[in-house]
């Protein structure tokens, strides 16, 4: 343990106060990336981390740093997360680690603590990528990931250029990308998922970013009246849609976890009762922590969907939306979260994550980890998202035990 | 055989001649009950009447009888069909019946034969449905299946009133509903379907009309994250709906022909690649002709669907949004048809229509049977629709026959 508590009246204070910036009327923050919202909350971080006499430094993608300087100089250990949302996103996503980051330089400040490495606590542009795809854009243009021009280039929803916009509001910095690479980069971010809170567990250990990939199959058979046509002269592109539904289904039951399948959308063409689909788009999301089994996943579901098309008479078109290797942490990061809580007799589950965080574009370049902490009923993306204090706080504390060790350890 | 022929050129003349009231650009018409369009070729019909010398009446919701006397007074033996098309029509959908009514008139006119019944042919009002619900509208209240009060007040998709458009384009007639009851009815139309073309049959004795069953399913689950929710945590609405569209399938499949089943809508909430759907609507729409096999498809696919559900943890509503017994037309006519089609070296097959049609009206109130002719590719309700000029004069011509038997034949 590092000796120093972060104040959970100070950590629930600045939550509330950020939560305040692009408030919605029942809850919630409607932050979208570099929107006016997004600029006024930027303002508030740069203001605080003035006032802890941290140096403010900003770099061309609008990611916003704030340093306190260690005895020696050189890389520092980063902490961080986002400060934007989803058009109804809550409090806490994102915005507490960047918070909790804050609380460490408030106790390490109040302690008149010297450390031998700096400390930087980061703010990423456009993790969510609601407006401006894709998502994680700051820190993937940061540690070099995604390309700047391409990425200063995107057309957001609102048919906003984003370099337009990240000058409009004034953060497009001089930092040119990867100027700040760190000896380590932790993240504490809520679960966005039911597993701690179905467990029980105050703490997640996160031992990596599961895989991610998506595909889009669109079926064309042959529109026909639902009345006259006999079963076996139809080419049904619906059926074979739901075909493939029930498919991912039995996929992600027989590979078992952390395999999951998710069908999300799924559109017919004409769309009539009585009107046999011409047409059908279907995706079908799959994950996994372990990259050969989810190429398996994508095979077979891929086969059930070739069977389902040819017995159907339909054509079947695949298209991959994304595909993202698993990510792993740094073992040894892992176990410094899941010692650091089990010291403070906090309840800590080892597990991945299922959604992707700034985290992971750390991993192939530092060691990297992340602290969860429990979203009640799973929920996120949602401005009924919530987290108890004591638990925001138990996360925080993990957070600046594991860092403030860091902080004199790493070589 | 009657021993009178149909002209084919002034068949195909006078198909041709309505195909340009109302015509499209790419071919087909747009007749929108009581649009017009449909006024124009009314006036045409009636004009034609006039012509023959056929005894031309209006009934109050609109539809046009032409009567041509018999040597005996009393009830006629009626032909007929429709002249109002769906948005994007085809020229022989309905107009052929009542065209191929007219050519009777006209060969027995040339062959200056009387009769002993009067020879009444029909056009009824807005039997697509396009404009004003439901369809078969005219037949309906003509033979006491719909109110007419209840018809006169329906508001069409275009915010009009039926019974204001029937009086401002002149159509609303003084005949009171159930006026004329005929000793028989007839009915020529394209088949609409594909089983005719598929078995190189020339003329389809229609033995009745396939019921009807259309049920709409909402499922409601629990929208979460792909990527962090457990597939032993989902509530997946869509899931469900995928089932069920597979379950309508394979009790088709089961029950074998004649029952059909489709699902032709299917949508998910909030249909986002990346979240496991909260709500899913799918159609079903289920045909036999044996009332009570429909039935036993109907509970099959709702147990289905609620073993579906209740697997899931999703909650099920099921509505009904139409259902039709299914009608069987008279075995004495069916096989009239089938003789006088025969009797012309044409193959002809035994089926039920797959399709409503105005016959379906009469069919519990008189003899009634129908004629069908093939329809290339199936294709209907789309300006693509096509019979070839020899098919569509052989249809006329067995209609012609049995009339003409029945006109003196019939007690």
């Amino acid at each position: 343990m590092s000796g120093l508590v972060v104040d959970e009246r100070r950590l629930m204070g600045w939550l509330q106060a950020f939560g305040k910036v692009g408030a919605l009327p029942g809850g919630g923050v409607c932050r979208l990336a570099l929107s006016d919202a997004d600029k006024a909350a930027r303002d508030l971080l740069v203001d605080r981390m003035q006032g802890l006499d941290l140096a403010v430094s900003i770099d061309a993608i609008g990611n916003i740093w704030g340093v306190r300087a260690g005895a020696e100089r050189g890389a520092p250990v980063m902490v961080g997360s986002h400060i934007d949302s989803v058009a109804t996103g809550g409090l806490y996503d994102g915005t507490l680690g960047v918070l909790a980051g804050l609380e460490i330089v408030e106790a390490l400040n109040a302690a008149e603590r010297r450390t031998r490495r700096p400390l930087a606590v980061a703010a990423f542009t456009n993790e969510e990528g609601a407006r401006f795809a894709p998502d994680m854009m700051g820190s993937g243009v940061h540690q070099g990931g995604l390309a700047l021009d391409a990425m200063l280039a995107v057309e957001g929803i609102d048919g906003t250029i984003l370099g337009d916009e990240l000058r409009r509001i004034h953060y497009a910095g001089d930092l040119p990308p990867r100027s700040v690479v760190p000896v380590a980069f932790l993240e504490l971010h809520i679960e966005q998922g039911p597993v701690l809170e179905a467990e029980a567990a105050e703490i997640g250990a996160v031992t990596g970013v599961q895989g991610i990939s998506w595909t889009e199959f669109v079926i064309e058979g042959q529109s026909n009246h639902a009345g006259t046509t006999p079963m076996a002269m139809r080419h049904d592109a619906g059926l074979v849609a739901a075909k493939i539904a029930v498919a991912a289904r039995e996929t992600a039951a027989e590979f078992g976890p952390p395999q999951v399948a998710t069908v999300g959308a799924l559109e017919l063409t004409p769309g009539l009762v009585n009107v046999v689909p011409q047409r059908a788009r279907i995706t079908v999301d799959l994950r996994n922590t372990d990259d050969a089994t989810l190429r398996a996943a994508e095979t077979q579901v891929e086969a059930a969907a070739r069977a389902a098309a040819d017995a159907e008479g339909c054509r079947l078109t695949r298209r991959s939306l994304a595909r993202f290797a698993p990510v792993a942490f740094d073992e040894d990061l892992v176990a410094r979260v899941q010692a650091a809580a089990e010291a403070r007799g906090l309840m800590v589950r080892r597990m991945p994550s299922g959604a992707g965080h700034d985290a992971q574009m750390f991993a192939p370049n530092c060691p990297t980890a992340m602290v969860f902490v429990p979203s009640r009923g799973g929920l996120s993306h949602n401005i009924a998202e919530h987290t108890e204090p004591a638990q925001l706080l138990a996360g925080a504390q993990v957070l600046l035990d594991v860092v403030v060790d860091l902080l004199d350890d790493v070589a």
